[in-house]
């Protein structure tokens, strides 16, 4: 089977630090190429592969504001359309730009959806070709759009052999991720104060966001028990995890899948995260952390996190949200698309 | 010959008041209609046309800040190309997203280049699909973007018929286009000044441009010796170029084509114009108007415009820039890319 993969350019592949989207994708790549398939890669000129690697953006339109994005993100999108007869399938995992393209293409197209329904104007599209092959990455995802021709769900994998292995926590509290309202970092720091315990800070201010942060949380940092520490690579990360005595995931949003969380009980941390989104679905609620409904249940939750076996959570995590799981399940979708 | 015209959507075609790529749309379609062409316009779903009218976008994207423009301009686009297949050839007048999915086709697609090359992001996409066919609609404007695949140069063509007969004019200069800084408008304004001659202004105030008319032109609008009246729609528009002395287009950028002389000349008004983009081409000097190098030749030739015959003005304009002619070229593009 020759498969292309459509990625994302707003990071390189794999991303240096930030980039979501663009880990799943290497993951599933690499997958893909260790299992003998042969697979194409669009992405960054600056992408690592062991696939083919066909790039027309030169460097992340994150990183470099000289490029301008709506041009460059077209041009790779139509490249990888232009080169589709060379395959059996392509595979978008770039939004919403990727799959209008779908009827123009001599192979089928299979878009995941990476969250990006949830953007008021991506659903416009995404509603208009409904009928297109969507794969969500958990079931929560599908309410954001419930009327799309979801095929299947493959959750977000990642790589558990790179994760450290579960150990003995320190008492800090973790939060992990883009610092906007919507994952909830003031939160994590109300359940930091009320519980005295330290928390840790990680991931990039966006630049919508700066006034939220200036706003809502600088106040608090303090640099001893609220530490802010910036984006985090991640090997970094994964220590960070390895030693947290929980991770703090109270999103208020619908979030299609944290991924955050898989990579927190993968090194043994416990994971509080609220009742939204995938959460319930990531978290197994008194195994593997706690699902809560309110930020009591939060605090609450705190004390209990030391009796959680810090081994069940990295079990759990390499039977529900390896990369090989995602690898098989994405294989699975295109053989079933092939007929 | 069955012709798909992908028409621009930042306003109805034809357009209300403002909106020179709809303007020339609208003739086009309407003339190949008239030479019993099968034509089917891709347009807004308020366009008002002879041809089969296809449209996803509802209304005009500059009247309805509702209608996220990158959305609705793609799906536009898009669908023009999904229904390729029931054409003989495209013709795409929407720019740049029109050009890019040239090689999605499964027909020939033509580009006519309203002065889009001109944007810094566009030419990047140009430039990457240079050996697609474009027409350029002055020869001025291929020095814009040289390295493109040039088959022709059609001039836009305005509706003669409409135009008044040429007349005793009234003693004012006339100014009519977009208030951009570009358009030399602070120009106009200093030729009024020192001529002593009363100005019209008539045109929109692009939201990017309203720093521009606070800062350099309102203070000189009195009311009375310079007069803004917003924009204006044709028939109005016509009656002020038929009655006035002369037309004052001293723009200061390699402007495609500056329809508005050709509109002008057609009701028998002169044109003083700035020897740059497609002026020299459009103004016939010392006999339809003056092409000038500098402020003080605009100044002078003033006063020798009274020895111009408005007669000839429009005739000038019925032998170049007639609809009748646009059309007729546009069909011969037509046949050479059928072979």
């Amino acid at each position: 089977m020759r498969i292309g993969i459509l990625g994302p350019v707003a990071w390189r592949i794999p991303p240096r630090k930030y980039g979501g989207w663009e880990n799943v994708t290497y993951l599933l790549v690499e997958g893909l190429v260790k299992r003998g398939y042969d697979v194409t890669l669009f992405a960054t000129a600056d992408s690592v592969t062991s696939a083919k690697l066909e790039s027309i953006v030169p460097r992340p339109l994150e990183e470099d504001s000289s490029l301008p994005p709506r041009v460059y993100e077209t041009l790779h999108i139509v490249n990888a359309y232009e080169k589709a007869k060379n395959f059996d399938i392509l595979h978008n995992n770039i939004g919403v730009y990727g799959t209008v393209l779908s009827k123009l293409s001599p192979i089928p197209v299979l878009t995941t959806l990476h969250g990006s329904a949830a953007e008021s104007d991506s659903r416009i599209i995404y509603t208009r070709y409904k009928d297109h092959p969507y794969v969500s990455i958990s079931n929560a995802e599908r309410r954001i759009c419930p009327e799309l021709n979801y095929i299947s769900t493959v959750y977000n994998g990642i790589d558990i052999a790179s994760a450290p292995e579960p150990t003995t926590p320190e008492d800090y509290l973790l939060f992990v991720g883009r610092l906007s309202p919507d994952k909830g970092i003031h939160n994590a720091i109300k359940v930091s104060l009320a519980t005295g315990r330290r928390l840790i800070i990680a991931g990039i201010i966006p630049k919508a966001n700066e006034e939220y942060y200036e706003k809502e949380i600088s106040r608090y940092v303090d640099g001893r028990n609220i530490i802010y520490i910036g984006p985090v690579d991640p090997v970094n990360r994964n220590r960070l995890m390895n030693k947290a005595y929980a991770l703090l995931h109270l999103v208020e949003y619908e979030e299609a899948f944290g991924l955050t969380m898989a990579e927190a009980m993968a090194t043994g941390c416990p994971v509080i995260g609220n009742n939204r989104g995938s959460v319930p679905e990531v978290v197994k609620h008194g195994e593997t952390g706690f699902v809560v409904n309110t930020l009591n249940e939060a605090i609450e939750a705190i004390d209990k996190v030391k009796f959680i076996d810090r081994k069940k959570c990295r079990e759990w995590v390499n039977q529900r949200f390896s990369a090989d799981q995602m690898v098989s399940g994405y294989i699975e979708v295109y053989q079933r698309l092939l007929g």
